[in-house]
């Protein structure tokens, strides 16, 4: 079975977002540490999204997480100088997130020989303005949204193959995660890994070591492109 | 309210199905005139998706509404030459349709000042199959399947609005078809009518003369890129 559709992970595979929430946090002069609220940003997100997984909140898009957290964050860094439409920016600064120096190239080389699309959690509208703010040449856009179910739902994963009428061995999964990874691999697509060591920032390097179960492995997109043959 | 997404339908607007499958059926030399069985095909499209939207027929794609045509098509000609996988290539004629010549540029240049997306009762795979074929440059693939509603249910048109979190008069909905911009209309969207006289081939001329309630009216995508100073 060839593989024909690529479908990638986004924050921290495709963009970098903790650099791009520090600098932001930082810039705003809010008396509080970038690096610090963008780490602290990023880990409300998973507990906020198992509130949706267990069927404790309905359906919520991932823009009304952000918000969620950002709220939350807000109180518990006594910020008191936003008023609601500052707000509403900042939590729009997931659509403002900078590509890693290597993804606008690996991909566009990439969509030279395969479909390449989204399988993110992040609402449509977000990763569409994400997209046309870096220059990501996506061929689609596929989210948690489409679907109704978030990753590692096995619907996301068997989602994208019974959208493009292929195999789930014909989607290869790329992403910097191994839980994501393992999620595709269960559902019978293929797997790439990305190493992205500086996800967390400069202060806490990621383990970014191999795992034998991927079908590849690879430094960058670029990298993936080059074992790929584009 | 500015306009900051414009949504298109696709077939007839976009791409022009009726040359491209009329093409393809003459060169197959099935003994059926290229022309008579493209508008055949066509033609039983709406009926086809009214029996799903009257609940008669269960949610269903449009791949496999141009399937259900296209068999009794075959059945109607004595078309018996086939086998199935000529078949599934054959109902795959609708990913693979030509732009008309103005599309890509027209896209291109209104791709620049926004958001650019598909609004059709395509599915997602055949629409971003489509877009691959013939280099059109979009933001973001939506379609009916995204909101489990044909066109013109309002649903379809607010579901724009909703997924990029703006008023329905920020959208603008771009068509050939006057019953479909009345839908939008209908909903509170601003609405742009394309001129494709030949939509329906050379032996049966469209009226495309103005309808006043548009926001706008162009001779091409090309047209309205420069009326709106793209």
């Amino acid at each position: 079975m060839q593989i024909k559709i690529l479908a990638f992970d986004v924050f921290g595979t495709v963009v970098d977002w903790h650099s791009s929430i520090a600098r932001e946090i930082d810039r705003m002069q809010l008396g509080v540490d970038g690096n610090e609220f963008a780490l602290a940003w990023r880990a409300g997100y998973q507990p906020a999204m198992k509130r949706v997984m267990s069927g404790e909140l309905g359906w919520t898009l991932i823009d009304d997480l952000h918000r969620m957290v950002l709220d939350e964050l807000l109180a518990k860094y006594a910020i008191s100088s936003l008023d609601e439409s500052q707000k509403r920016h900042l939590n729009k600064v997931w659509h403002r997130l900078d590509a890693w120096p290597d993804s606008v190239e690996g991909l566009t080389r990439l969509k030279s020989r395969f479909t390449i699309c989204t399988l993110s959690n992040g609402n449509i509208g977000l990763l569409t303005n994400m997209a046309k703010n870096a220059g990501l040449p996506w061929d689609c856009i596929l989210s948690a949204e489409v679907f109704g179910k978030y990753k590692p739902d096995p619907a996301t994963y068997l989602g994208v193959a019974k959208i493009f009428d292929v195999a789930p061995e014909e989607v290869m999964l790329v992403a910097a995660h191994q839980d994501d990874l393992a999620g595709a691999r269960a559902a019978g697509l293929k797997t790439a890994y990305i190493e992205r060591p500086y996800e967390l920032g400069a202060t806490q390097k990621k383990d970014v070591s191999p795992n034998q179960e991927n079908t590849f492995h690879a430094s960058s997109i670029v990298d993936l492109a080059a074992t790929l043959g584009c």
